[in-house]
């Protein structure tokens, strides 16, 4: 585990800087990150300009246009969030009746797009909300046609089946409501499915393109079996630097002190990568790290219907998944960081503290919720 | 017509104002907007504070931390930015070449997205810098078979052609690079033309959908005639509240103090409407206003290339464009806000008061760059 401190210095000299930096690098502010293996009567890095270590990261001199950052790769494990297997259900069977699910959800969004839109606002939010039921009844219907004795919890509905199940059914109808009102791609349905608290098999199907030109493509994983879209094997991107990154982040509709940090976040890091993007639908965004098109998302206040299949997905395409604190994950936590899992350490650099700091500000991050009686393994 | 005066008193009296202010809001700053109704022989409105006009919007006082707004929509009228028509070139004979060239520049872009990608940095550099470059080539192959007179600025080539010409293809071979590189949706091709000085006719074609389901769409617009996403007839969308749209804006590359008031307008727009996009490409958010999936977009720091297509499909699908500070916008300038039209004067209320500080710090909002010699009627 690294450290990273910013240097202020405007004629810093990296010759004079120990551990000495890997790289130069043309940023605005100046930054040094060094592996923990150093000696234990090693001295603290020092502003090369006034010879002292910045407690608030800055000696208060003019910025540099030149960054300084370490290359050593972070060797940090964290825990796998999949389920072993999926259980007593074989993988293909599960997966082929989330699949059929998903895609039952997906017609009865593709017939709400494609319907003229009535432009009143109380039009609008009867077409989304008759929308969202209607896909997860859909759902629904195909999951108890298939399995009767199933914990399911959806997005619509709470709650309901048989709390003895091994298997909970996590159900997202329409993620990304916003985008969907909007037309505005993308949004999705997602279904992942638990075996003992953990995710074993998951579908998220994606809308794409937008009026005039719509499509849908159709993620799935299962526990060990690999990631697929479209059928095909993917895989996270290889991406090892931060700066040659492309991330993505979310902001809930609760504008409280976790909204706040998640800003500073959007900044700090559309500084020093080549971008963050805000799509707006949280599934769709970690099938999307999942995919390799970007390196990692992350997001405060999600729920498991969020989280349950995206998680899964990231994983089984070879990616990394963790709380923001960058703690062990499960999909009943309140905040997600997946990542092609290279970068995953260096993102939590400056993503864990920022989450310590609201930790520190007494913000709660326990479990969201978990069904009473509901048996797992985390 | 309405006027919009920022009174900057901290100690101002609504009861002190008239016409009587309709709202107080918790903005950082005070403005206020009355009809032009008003009887002939009324006074100008003053501050309150200091009781006089404000010639620059301030009277020097310290700000108040209450803002007062009008109810009444803003009629204000923005400067049209299209040309009155494609001069002695038939619309639709400059229009099919435009749109000829810009799809076979797609081409180039769409054969790249489907080459398997090298991983190494050095090898996606080059396909990013070679696939831009083949772009704008067979792009102006296109443009000089039809118009050899014609003066052409394009990203990767600069200018060439004749300047005493009275048209100026202003060309993006490859529009939101960053997208391309990662594969993530969306980026276009941009051409727009100009006829002495003005937009007279454009083509956008934006690449939607990303790995596994590839797709374009394509927008086109001339002077007068409308605007056309894959053939048909599209108009910006009627959302007339703030909080009820859905905007995006986009961050450049220089990380100045413009790209800093853009991340606090991020930050304040994602407070208040349902949400700002972070897409990645000028010319595709723009055509996303036209098509109303998203009702504004602005960002600073922008180049001709980027805008001549966009700003033109915007007006032609009845939306409205200006500059960041509200002013009268050309092609030339370094900044852009393009919506709805109904929406535009309530944007500005936040964008143009921070548009002014930085020209108040001496950030340059002159013409970015006119190509010499070039007449125009601007």
């Amino acid at each position: 585990m690294g450290r990273c401190i910013i240097l202020s210095s405007s004629t810093l000299n990296p010759s004079r800087i120990s551990p000495k930096p890997t790289s130069i690098l043309p940023f605005e502010r100046l930054r040094f990150s060094f592996p923990s293996s150093l000696p234990a009567n090693s001295q603290p890095l020092k502003c090369g300009f006034c010879r002292t270590l910045p407690s608030t990261f800055s000696c208060g001199r003019a910025f540099s246009t030149k960054a300084i950052l370490s290359e050593t790769p972070s060797q940090r494990q964290y825990f796998k969030v999949g389920a072993e297997s999926t259980g007593p259900i074989p993988s293909d069977q599960l997966l082929d009746v989330i699949e059929t699910a998903a895609k039952t959800g997906a017609q009865v969004i593709m017939d709400a797009v494609n319907k003229p839109r009535n432009i009143t606002y109380k039009g609008l939010t009867d077409l989304v909300t008759d929308t969202d039921k209607m896909s997860e009844d859909a759902i629904l219907d195909m999951v108890r046609k298939n399995f009767q004795d199933h914990l399911i919890l959806g997005e619509e509905g709470g709650l309901i089946g048989d709390s003895s199940s091994d298997y909970l059914w996590c159900i997202d109808p329409l993620d990304g409501t916003t985008n969907f009102a909007h037309c505005y791609p993308s949004f999705a349905v997602s279904i992942g499915v638990l075996y003992k608290g953990k995710p074993a098999a998951a579908t998220v199907v994606e809308f794409v393109g937008g009026p005039k030109c719509w499509n849908t493509r159709t993620f799935t994983a299962a526990a060990g079996k690999g990631a697929f879209c479209n059928g095909e094997k993917i895989h996270v991107s290889q991406t090892d630097k931060v700066e040659r990154s492309l991330l993505v982040t979310g902001f809930g509709y609760e504008h409280d002190d976790a909204w706040a940090t998640n800003l500073e976040l959007f900044k700090e890091f559309t500084d020093i990568s080549r971008g963050v993007r805000r799509l707006g639908a949280a599934a769709v965004d970690m099938c999307h790290v999942a995919l390799g098109i970007v390196e990692a998302y992350w997001e405060y206040r999600l729920k498991p219907w969020d989280m349950a299949a995206g998680v899964l997905i990231v994983e089984e395409a070879g990616g990394t998944v963790s709380c923001m604190d960058g703690g062990k994950f499960c999909v009943f936590d309140r905040s997600v960081v997946v990542s092609n899992g290279v970068l995953h350490a260096k993102l939590l650099e400056r993503i864990g503290p920022a989450t310590e700091k609201l930790k520190g500000k007494g913000i709660d991050f326990s479990l969201w919720y978990k069904p009473e009686n509901y048996l797992t393994e985390l």
